[in-house]
């Protein structure tokens, strides 16, 4: 079969999923999936999130080609009976943004995901400046997609694609809880 | 490992991703993914597309457990150079729609995705009506997510869970083409 002309193959992108709709992380996933379905390599690291029965690290486990995912996080801040230290937060977004770029600039992965940094940026777990200066080394080398709800807009400037999910109708306004296989 | 309890399981959710965003199919494929991580089955129907090297499909075909994907349709409508009459289309939805209500109330699987159905149904390939009856048939037995830039105001109203993605900001603006691994 003819190959497509790579014409700007070259050519890595920033993408940023951000807004209160549900599909940020999951976008991420399809296009992770999307990816690894012509071969590529995709690393996603996790920040706050540390729930090991996420659908997809239990997917990643099972599937450990192509897809691999890192929950680098230490739980949601301040809220759910948190009773870690603030500089426990920090301490552990650090560790997963330099994982990130070391991993990222390897040369080994096509597609590098920073679920949910968004979040970690806007409680100040992360500088703006910081992650700029990792997508910067990030983005000759790799694809870099970053989810999470608020996005600064430093980070909105420096992308080439943004998408904003819009909560147009939500099940939990109308009592129904979190079910497996859907929300997690 | 204690389990979950499974308070309202049972409950089965219509879910729609709309918009003229990027990550809509990517957020259902997202989906598919976490499901499949929970060890469920899932069945994506596409409609117009009928490109056999999309990524989803080359992955449903590497893993063909959890994720099983049908490209349905004949193609865009009346451009890139389409020479399908309009009828041959239609047809071709009207196929698809029936394939994922049997398929989808066979009690096989989690979830069912009608993907670009929004598509099919902006053009006029299907009614809205005709769809909301096969919605009301699956949704006794299935999730299902339809996908697709415009909804009616018909299925949004019947939907439990919306998302509309906005484009904030997208790189074919700047010129950049479409890629293998991010666009397809």
């Amino acid at each position: 079969m003819k190959k497509r002309k790579k014409t700007n193959q070259e050519q890595k992108l920033v993408v940023v999923l951000c807004g209160e709709g549900k599909g940020k992380t999951t976008s991420a996933l399809g296009m992770a999936l999307r990816a690894a379905g012509h071969g590529k390599k995709i690393l996603m690291v996790q920040f706050i999130k540390d729930f090991s029965e996420y659908g997809e690290i239990k997917f990643s486990r099972k599937y450990p080609k192509g897809i691999e995912i890192h929950s680098m996080g230490r739980g949601y801040v301040g809220i759910f009976g948190d009773k870690l230290p603030f500089t426990g937060h920090k301490k552990a977004a650090k560790k997963a943004l330099e994982f990130a770029r070391k991993k990222g600039t390897s040369g080994k992965y096509f597609m590098v995901i920073l679920d949910e940094i968004n979040v970690a940026l806007k409680l100040k777990l992360l500088k703006t400046d910081e992650v700029l200066k990792t997508l910067k080394r990030l983005k000759n080398k790799v694809n870099v997609v970053l989810t999470g709800r608020d996005a600064p807009g430093k980070l909105i400037k420096f992308a080439d694609l943004v998408t904003e999910m819009r909560e147009i109708k939500h099940p939990f306004r109308k009592g129904i809880l979190a079910q497996e296989g859907i929300e997690y």
